[in-house]
């Protein structure tokens, strides 16, 4: 029962550079601390956080507009650019190899810095390269996706795939800095923005109604920025507590079990990761009213709400995952908006909630 | 200048198991602290440490004789062997991803615990699966190497290495506990017994002058026992004092700048670590008296001394290794047994110091 629980000492300042205004979230854990800046433009605030005696590695990929490449690149005195295949398929052993030898033949060292620009793809995959690259080099993220500015690029979760399963192979490694510049969504298609604000919808149902009622209003995109923003501040409160995900910090996996289960069915490629949690996320809504009521705003939202998959491949999927722990998996569970709670169930318990939630459309 | 400086805070107990003698060393670190037990038989010990309820998988090699994979085997409920096939070549990405992959096929769980048997190869492997699967699992080692034994299993550096580059990727990762069993050793070839002892050697240079006196006995082989927990408590000492390399920790470096790029210009096949790291040595011992000695020394180890290379091409490869930063590297230096110091050379610097040193040979 976290839901009313979560801590409120809030470290949030807020700046102007050249004229323009942006918010600072200060992430705090017992072995490191670091800044998320989030504003229009915040990009240049990366000309704080360089120096001209390191080396900067800018992953990014090809999807990424080359205007912000260069911005970036144009902050770092030595820098190199490598760009991966866009999507889930660059978290792969193949892509982590290949990063690891680019880094080598730039020649980084342990002092130097890995820039992560791009979604929630290049976050995971250079974080993941940064915590082993000499056993853990710097880096620093850039994040452009909804979700990965909302979601992945704070937490310090970094991971690639194997096989099918989604982030088995990782680590906990934390950016040095995040900068979340919100006009580097304006290239981002549209179904991947609504994709990724489903994350901030799950933020606000399992620790913060007033984040989940702006979602209630038509208007909800006007005010992305607060989205973002309140979602962070989730977030912020659940890592502080629980870095290492022993407890509150699996509330963020509200809607993640069926969901990655899903995703996984469709071999990660036909449906978002954002569209998956959302489904995964009705099952385990108690009351009906809000399950109706979720369902109208992802419907809003423009995320597809009746998606078709064999029940019985998708349990196997769980079963597998990494959540499953022995008979019981732990589910997230929301009562109300704005809180949430952890419940072990067994795997036939939770294909009887699925089907039962069929049976009910 | 840490020769002298070292902390003397140890925590050793002496036990008895079934009549028989062993010790313990405790690692604390700030995060966690682990035991180190050292004596025969001392797998036995591992009883203690394993639950029914978890699943134990088992990361050996081929060179591991039966009877001790069974008795590992035997103390754990539920497990599974995974062996690979010896030699330096398995720290490679594909073995990585090999063994990550067969941990999965086993259904290993974040409550899992993987257990290294076997030498500093299976150690530095074992230990990066571990640190990295479900983005970090248990693990637990039992060298059955003098290497193993009195260097690589612990101060939680994990790695594999990359094309010709060693350790390059890997993380800073501990075990629960490590089961120091010298009746491991009865099967080991003469001559690893030998290579592994260097690390003791360079332990008694760089920090402790009554350890190196041992070496300069014949006997010195009836007392194995005391080198190796000697060695661990020089270990021991500058690890708990900087577990990330930042400072004194370097000093465990002795010997190996110039001893990685000749392992590495023999492609990590004809000489062993220890052999190479003594050539390492020779050459940072400020005394031309204390260089002979360690020389006749290394020589009744059964230690090549005069090995052929090519100075330049190993200077490039260590111009490409990452103890290089910039155009200094930091090499370890000892004036007397005992004491050592760090000194930033330039390349040619430490050219020329080989080259003088082959000169006067
Ligand atoms: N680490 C965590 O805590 C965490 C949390 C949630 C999700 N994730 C991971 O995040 C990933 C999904 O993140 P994502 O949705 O950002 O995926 P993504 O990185 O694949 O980005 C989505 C798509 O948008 C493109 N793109 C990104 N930024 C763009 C821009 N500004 N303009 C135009 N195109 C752009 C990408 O090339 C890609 O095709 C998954 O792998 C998921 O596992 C991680
Ligand atoms: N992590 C660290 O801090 C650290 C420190 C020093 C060295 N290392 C690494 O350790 C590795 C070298 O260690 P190593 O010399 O133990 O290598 P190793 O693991 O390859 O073992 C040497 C050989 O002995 C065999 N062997 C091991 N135990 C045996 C036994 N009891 N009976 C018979 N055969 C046995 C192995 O199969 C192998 O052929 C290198 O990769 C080096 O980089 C790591």
């Amino acid at each position: 029962m976290f839901g009313t629980q979560l801590g409120t000492a809030i470290d949030v300042g807020a700046f102007f550079i050249k004229g323009e205004f942006f918010m600072e979230i200060q992430i705090n854990l017992d072995h490191k601390s670091y800044p998320i800046f989030l504003g229009e433009n915040t990009i240049d605030k990366l000309q704080d956080f360089v120096s001209d005696t390191k080396k900067y590695f800018i992953l990014t990929d090809t999807n990424i507009p080359e205007y912000l490449v260069s911005k970036v690149q144009s902050y770092c005195k030595q820098s190199t650019i490598y760009k991966v295949v866009p999507g889930e398929g660059s978290k792969s052993f193949a892509t982590y190899k290949e990063v690891c030898e680019a880094c080598l033949a730039y020649g980084m060292q342990r002092s130097d810095v890995l820039i992560a620009l791009g979604g929630g793809v290049i976050g995971d995959l250079g974080g993941f390269v940064a915590s082993s690259y000499m056993r853990g080099i710097s880096f620093m993220s850039i994040p452009t996706t909804t979700l990965s500015q909302i979601d992945s690029s704070i937490g310090g979760k970094v991971a690639i795939n194997l096989d099918h399963v989604k982030n088995i192979i990782g680590a906990f490694y934390h950016p040095d800095a995040v900068f979340i510049d919100f006009t580097t969504l304006d290239s981002l298609p549209k179904r991947h923005i609504q994709s990724g604000l489903v994350e901030a919808l799950k933020a606000g149902l399992i620790h913060d109604a007033s984040l989940y009622e702006i979602f209630k209003q038509d208007n909800y995109m006007d005010q992305l920025e607060t989205i973002v923003y309140k979602a962070l501040l989730v977030k912020k409160a659940v890592v502080e507590q629980d870095e290492k995900e022993s407890g509150l910090r699996k509330t963020l996996n509200f809607g993640h079990t069926i969901g990655h289960g899903i995703e996984a069915y469709y071999d990660l490629k036909t449906y978002y990761h954002g569209e998956c949690v959302a489904l995964g996320m009705l099952y385990f809504l108690d009351d009906p009213t809000l399950q109706q009521q979720v369902k109208t705003i992802l419907q809003n939202m423009h995320i597809p709400v009746d998606v078709d998959y064999d029940i019985q491949e998708v349990m196997q999927i769980i079963a597998k995952d990494k959540k499953a722990k022995q008979t019981h998996i732990d589910v997230i569970r929301v009562d109300v908006p704005g809180h949430s709670y952890i419940q072990a169930l067994e795997l036939s318990e939770i294909q009887q909630l699925i089907e039962r939630s069929h049976h009910e459309k």
